[in-house]
């Protein structure tokens, strides 16, 4: 049987003219921003764009702006052949795949001075150096941004919603799906669309894990067959965790201690064990409405995240 | 002869609906944002949507976000119906103005949760305090901000680009009319659009003066008739440097003196004189190549601003 693969788009301004000529066509699109290096938690979101949408844009771009030169943006997997052909293999395929270049290069600005190839502002790539016609524009939900994942990753979230923004604009979606495995960013992308009164739906999905437990992520191939074998601590812990506040168990310290004490039992280094109320994302010392409990943590030279909500509580 | 007024949407979702259904039949949309109390400077906006687009929204929005505790929000002057009268008198017209309620008031939350009628980060209306769910997102130009007028005013650009950014998303306009009286902000917002990868032309208008050279602003109607008299030192002093410029005085320092002692010997409270590189706004010591000579002072209560391009030079 003949696979047909998707569309590859890498023009910003192709982009967005494929989009407004479906869109005047009555049609509705659904859009998965990814970084690539695709595993089945993307095909889920795929798979449930499909499903609400008449056409379906996945992006794969590595987002220089989110990582901090400290971070793995060198290192970060990629494989876009394979990439492709998973897309290719969910049933119905995806209509294009936005695959493009530079998101921050701005080449000859309208009045013939050339921009920037760097990003300013403490990304990855250093300050602008001519004259301060690089990019220089970022979306900050000021809130929400400051705890969690964003004490030790201080320009994660402005990198990610910057280039959320700049996707949304360039492919003007009406729905667009987020993976709960990075629920803080699901949440801030959800305020930022609210507060930036964007006309666009955003779903977030339900964590997709390995057989074992294991959060999917593109970084799980980077651990070594021993650091995975210790890092399902962390799954294990947050599911006794809503097994424990099933029954009764409502206090926030000693649940968070209990996933700390599993964590550093396999030897993993914790950032953070936080419970926090599912929207503000306020922690919380007991569990009286529903929460979610975060955690992230280094196995080896690899930092993971995983979380579980607890929605039903005594 | 009857003139037709314009439609008037005050809901966000109305007046997106509006713009799909328009942009469905293939017209473009023009949209020009004002604060109302409409004067000459914002009809010549109007009639320039007119030319360049098939139909044309106007915004009448005071938007807290961009003043501060200190500044003349509640005494900044309105007339809807004397607004609605000049829009229809444009030949043409316009087709719809939007003049929503409060578009920081978010109501009920997806998950049932109230959001917050205030607004966070130190703007005029002052901190959320129902749990982080008022509004929180912000777009910063992080460079351009900071000189000129940014300097006096810290939150002003902040809240510009912001509900530019959302009016943006209602209206999803095709091009987008700022004059450039206000200088630094039109050139914030094309950078905005550049780095955000909107899918809007930005078109800069010229300043529109009285006939004794003061640049048309809402505020001008707060100045006494003496007051006003010797506000034109402002409009004065920057033809004379532009005169100067012509003649071969490149020396910024000087031009900038003389300035200066213009509006101080008419009484004027100087906030800044400075010549600045155009698209960077980088101040420069020696004008050799295209600047603009940009001007802020207080006669009275009353804060105006001004400035002058000049491109030609010796």
């Amino acid at each position: 049987m003949e696979t047909r693969g998707p569309e590859v788009i890498r023009d910003k301004e192709a982009m967005r003219k494929w989009s407004r000529s479906v869109r005047s066509q009555g049609k509705t699109i659904g859009f998965v921003p990814t970084m690539g290096y695709l595993h089945e938690g993307h095909l889920s979101l795929v798979r449930e764009s499909r499903k609400l949408a008449d056409v379906t844009v996945v992006s794969i771009y590595v987002n220089p702006g989110q990582f901090s030169p400290t971070e793995d943006l060198s290192t970060y997997p990629s494989d876009f052949a394979g990439d492709l052909a998973k897309l290719s293999a969910v049933p119905g395929g995806v209509d294009v795949v936005f695959h493009p270049k530079n998101l921050y290069d701005y080449g000859v600005g309208e009045e013939g001075v050339t921009g920037s190839r760097r990003i300013g502002g403490g990304g990855a790539v250093s300050c602008v150096e001519n004259g301060g016609l690089g990019h220089e524009t970022w979306v900050r939900v000021e809130g929400l941004e400051k705890g969690l994942c964003g004490k030790s990753r201080p320009v994660f979230f402005r990198g990610v919603v910057t280039i959320v923004t700049k996707l949304f604009n360039i492919v003007e979606p009406d729905v667009a799906f987020f993976g709960k495995k990075d629920y803080q960013q699901w949440r801030i992308i959800q305020r930022m669309v609210r507060d930036l009164d964007f006309g666009i739906k955003i779903v977030g999905s339900e964590i997709v894990r390995e057989q074992d437990g294991l959060a999917m992520s593109s970084r799980n191939v980077r651990l070594s067959a021993e650091e995975r074998e210790k890092a399902l601590s962390i799954s294990r812990s947050l599911a006794k965790a809503k097994a424990f506040a099933a029954e009764g168990q409502t206090n926030c310290t000693e649940l968070k201690d209990m996933i700390i004490q599993e964590i550093v039992g396999a030897s993993g280094r914790v950032d953070y064990v936080e419970i926090v109320e599912q929207e503000s994302l306020e922690p919380v010392e007991k569990i009286k409405s529903p929460v979610v409990v975060c955690v992230a943590a280094w196995f080896g030279t690899v930092r993971l995240i995983d979380n579980i909500e607890i929605s039903g509580f005594a």
